[in-house]
C-alpha cells in the first residue's frame, strides 16, 4: 500500500479520500488554495500544502503546483478526485515522469477514453450498443448529411468534452448548420479542441451506468448500475441504484457490457460506464469516466464496497479483492446534491458564510460534506455544499426516507440559497416516484409543463 | 397504521421515533420539559406540548401530564422509547384504560419480565438455560445458604431492578449478609421494592444480547445478538453485532432460545434478551428488556431492517413483514456512546453550552443525536450526547472506521468534556482489537490492570 497519498482536491472529494486513507492506515496530504487554508480537509488530513490563490488555474488545475507539493511531501501517490485534474492524461504523464502514481487508469487510457469519438470507436469494436452517428469529428457537410440521415433530432457532442459541457440538441436540419459551428466554438473554448461529432438524440431517453472496477492483473468486475436521469442542464442532481423498472435481466446486461468495454481497452481502477436507456428498453454506449463519481456512494450503499478504499488498493497493485460473485446488491440508495444555488433565480450559485448547520441523521442516512457551521463558502468552486445519500429496503422507501432527511437539513447564512427543496419538490413528483421520468423531467417541471 | 403517536421521551430517542413516524407518515407529538423547550425533536416531530418542568419526576416520568398531553393532542399510541416510562405496567394499564396504544409488549407481560426473578423463573419454564441461582427473592440467611451452596464470587440483585443499577457483586461469605442487607436498602430506595435475589457472578463473562421482534399474531424472529460486553458499572459503552469470535453455531442457538422465550410469554414487538456468555461457550439468560434499546441501531445496519418502524407497524396490529429466512446479516456494526461525561474525574457528567459541533460522515457512518451546534445540554437527564455507529465488512475495517470518526468528532463548549477519547482508547486496545475482552475490561483498563 502506498505510504503517502497527496489529495489533489478539495471540497466533499477530498474530505472522502481523507477519510478512506486514514481508515486505511495511509497518510495523507491536503493541497489548498488560500480561501480553503481552514477548510475540512486541510484538518482530517495529516499534512497541508498551499498551492496557490483561488483561481483553479493557479491552484487545482495548476499541475506544477501540486507535483511540487507532492516532492515537497514525500508522496508516493496522488489521488485526483473527480474534475479538476482527473482526466488530464498530460497530467498522468507527469506524475508517472516524477515517479508518483496517479490514482486512476493509465495515461493512454485516459486519453483514447477522454477523446468520445476515439471511446466511440474503441466501444464498438468491443461489442458494445452505440446510437447511430460518427465515430470520428466531422466537417460540417458531412456532419449534415449524416444527421439527415439517422434523422433529427441530433446532439452534436465536442470530441474532448465532459461533465455534461460542449453539447447541443438540434431539432430540425435548418438550425444545424448554425449549431454545429457554434458548438466547435465552444468546444474551442472550453477544452481547446474544437472538434465536434454527431449522434442520434433520444429525447426520453434515461441516464443509466455502470460502476466498474479494475485491478492491473486482467481482473474486472461491475458493481451495478446507477441511474442519473434527474438532470438539469446535463448536470444530474438525484441518483439513485438500482435503476428502478428496469426490464428482467438488462441491468445485468448493461454490467456484461461494461466489463467487456473496460477489459477491452486495458482499464484499471474505478470507472464509470455512461449508457442511455431508451424507451424501448435498448442501451447505448455513451462514454467512460475515468474517476470516482460524485455519486459513487449510492453504489456503496447497496454493495457495502467502499469505492475509494478499492481504488486505493488496486492502485497500489493489488489484485482485485472481490470476484463478480462477492458483489451483492441490497436494496435501494438514492443520493441529492445539495447546491448552494438558488432554483429562484436560474439556479445562480449563491454561496457565503454558513452560519447554521444542521446535518440529518439516524438510520440509513450518509451526509458526505466539508462544509462545518462557521465555514464560508467560497465563491470560486462548484456549488456542491453536500450529497445526501440514503438507504432502505424498497425505493418508496428510500424516497420517504430522503424526504424525511431533505426537510431535517438546515443551512443557513447571508446570500446563502441551496437546491434543498426544490430536489423536494422533484422527489415528490408523480413522475419520478412511479420511474415514468426521462432526462427532461427536471425541465419540464421548471418550464410549467408537469 | 395509527394516526398519531406521542413521543413521550426526549434526546436521541425521542429524535428517532419522530424520524420513523415521519417516514411512515404517521403525526408525531413531541412531549417536553421546560429545558427542553429548543430541542430537536420539538422541531421534528409535528407538534409539541411542554409537559412539565425540569424534574424528571414532574416531567417524563410524569404518567399523568403524558396522558393529558395524548388526549390534548388526539394521538392514538405513545412510543415511550427506553427509560423513563417506557417499562412501567402501570403506565401501560394507564394507556389502555385511556384507549391508546402503549407501543410494546402488554402490561402483564411488562409486569411478569420486569420483575427479574419471575423472569428466570418463566425463562426456566421455557427452557432457556439460567445461571445457578434462586428463583425468588430470598430471607437473608436462606440467601446465604444458597450462595455457599453455588459458591463465590455471586451477584445480589433487585427483583424490581434494571438498567444495570441495584446490583452487588459478593466475594466471599464474610461479606455477605452486609452486602445483602445493603443491596435490599439499594433496592428499597431506587424501585421502592426491596426484594433481592442471588445469582452466581461470572468474572470473566461477556455480555451478549439478541433482538426479538414478535406480532400479536403467534410470529417471532430474532434478528442476531449483540455484544455489549463494554461497560463501566454495568452501564454499556461499545456494542456491536455480530459478537465476534463465537463457536460454530452459539449465536444461532442463542437466536433460538430467545424466539423460544418469546413465544412462551407471549411477547409483542421488539424485546432484547440478555445472556451472559462463559468463557466455555455456555451462555445464561439474564433478563428481557421490553423496549427499544439504546444500542438497536447496530442491529439495523447490519440486518437493513429499521427496528423503530417495525415496532411501529407490529404494535398497530400488523402480521410480521419479516420471516426469519428473510433475515440477512451483512458485515458487522459498532456503536460507540458519546456521553458528556469527564472519564478523568470518574465520569462525572459534564454539559454545557455546545459552542462547537462537528459529527462524522462519510461512508458506512452513522449519527444518532439530539444535540446540535448552539444547544445548552441541561443537567437533569442522562448524559448521552450522541450514538456514533459504523458499518464494515469485517471488524477490523469496522474498528479502523469508528476509530476515524471518533476522530472526526468535534464538541466543545464551557463545561463540556466526553468520553470520546476514551472511547477510541478502549477500541484501539489489543484486548478489545482481539476480543479477548470481558465486563472487567473499563475497570482493568481505568485501574491501570491492563
Amino acid at each position: 500500500m502506498f505510504k503517502k497519498v497527496l489529495i489533489a482536491n478539495r471540497g466533499e472529494i477530498a474530505v472522502r479520500v481523507a477519510r478512506a486513507c486514514r481508515e486505511l492506515d495511509v497518510r495523507s496530504v491536503a493541497v489548498y488554495s488560500t480561501p480553503d487554508r481552514d477548510s475540512a480537509v486541510v484538518r482530517l488530513a495529516d499534512e497541508a500544502i498551499r498551492i496557490g490563490p483561488a483561481a483553479p488555474a493557479k491552484s487545482y488545475l495548476n499541475a506544477a503546483a501540486v507535483l511540487e507539493a507532492a516532492a515537497q511531501s514525500g508522496a508516493d501517490a496522488i489521488h485526483p478526485g473527480y474534475g479538476f485534474l482527473s482526466e488530464s492524461p498530460d497530467f498522468a504523464d507527469a506524475c508517472l515522469a516524477q515517479g508518483i502514481t496517479l490514482i486512476g487508469p493509465p495515461a493512454s487510457v485516459m486519453a483514447r477514453l477522454g477523446d468520445k469519438t476515439s471511446a466511440r470507436a474503441l466501444m464498438r469494436g468491443a461489442g458494445l450498443p452505440l446510437l447511430p452517428g460518427s465515430v470520428e469529428a466531422l466537417d460540417p457537410h458531412a456532419a449534415e448529411d449524416l444527421a439527415r440521415r439517422i434523422g433529427f433530432p441530433v446532439i452534436v457532442k465536442a470530441a474532448a468534452g465532459g461533465g455534461g459541457r460542449g453539447m447541443t440538441v438540434v431539432d430540425d436540419a435548418d438550425r444545424f448548420a448554425d449549431e454545429y459551428r457554434r458548438t466547435q466554438s465552444t468546444a474551442q473554448m472550453l477544452f481547446g479542441d474544437g472538434r465536434v461529432y454527431v449522434e442520434k438524440y433520444l429525447p426520453k431517453a434515461r441516464h443509466v451506468e455502470v460502476q466498474v472496477l479494475c485491478d492491473g492483473h486482467g481482473n474486472a468486475v461491475h458493481l451495478g448500475e446507477r441511474d442519473c436521469t434527474v438532470q438539469r442542464r446535463h448536470q444530474k442532481l438525484v441518483e439513485e441504484t438500482p435503476a428502478p423498472a428496469l426490464p428482467e435481466g438488462l441491468a445485468e446486461r448493461m454490467g456484461r457490457s461494461a466489463v467487456e468495454g473496460a477489459l477491452a481497452v486495458g482499464y484499471t481502477g474505478v470507472g464509470t460506464f455512461e449508457f442511455l436507456l431508451a424507451p424501448d428498453g435498448s442501451f447505448y454506449f455513451m462514454e467512460v469516466n475515468c474517476r470516482i463519481q460524485v455519486e459513487h456512494p449510492v453504489t456503496e450503499m447497496v454493495t457495502g464496497v467502499d469505492l475509494v478504499q478499492q481504488q486505493l488498493k488496486v492502485a497500489a497493485g493489488n489484485e482485485l479483492e472481490l470476484s463478480q460473485a462477492d458483489i451483492g446488491l441490497r436494496g435501494v440508495a438514492i443520493e441529492c446534491r445539495i447546491n448552494a444555488e438558488d432554483p429562484a433565480a436560474g439556479f445562480v450559485p449563491a454561496p457565503g458564510p454558513v452560519e447554521r448547520l444542521v446535518v440529518p441523521g439516524g438510520p440509513f442516512v450518509r451526509v458526505d460534506t466539508h462544509v462545518r457551521q462557521g465555514d464560508v463558502i467560497p465563491p470560486h468552486y462548484d456549488s456542491l455544499l453536500a450529497k445526501l445519500v440514503v438507504w432502505a429496503p424498497r425505493r418508496e422507501e428510500a424516497i420517504a426516507r430522503m424526504l424525511r432527511a431533505l426537510d431535517e437539513f438546515e443551512v443557513s447564512g447571508p446570500g446563502i440559497k441551496t437546491t434543498r427543496t426544490f430536489l423536494a419538490e422533484v422527489l415528490s413528483h408523480p413522475r419520478f416516484r412511479t420511474a415514468e421520468h426521462s432526462t427532461s423531467l427536471v425541465d419540464d417541471l421548471l418550464s410549467g409543463k408537469l
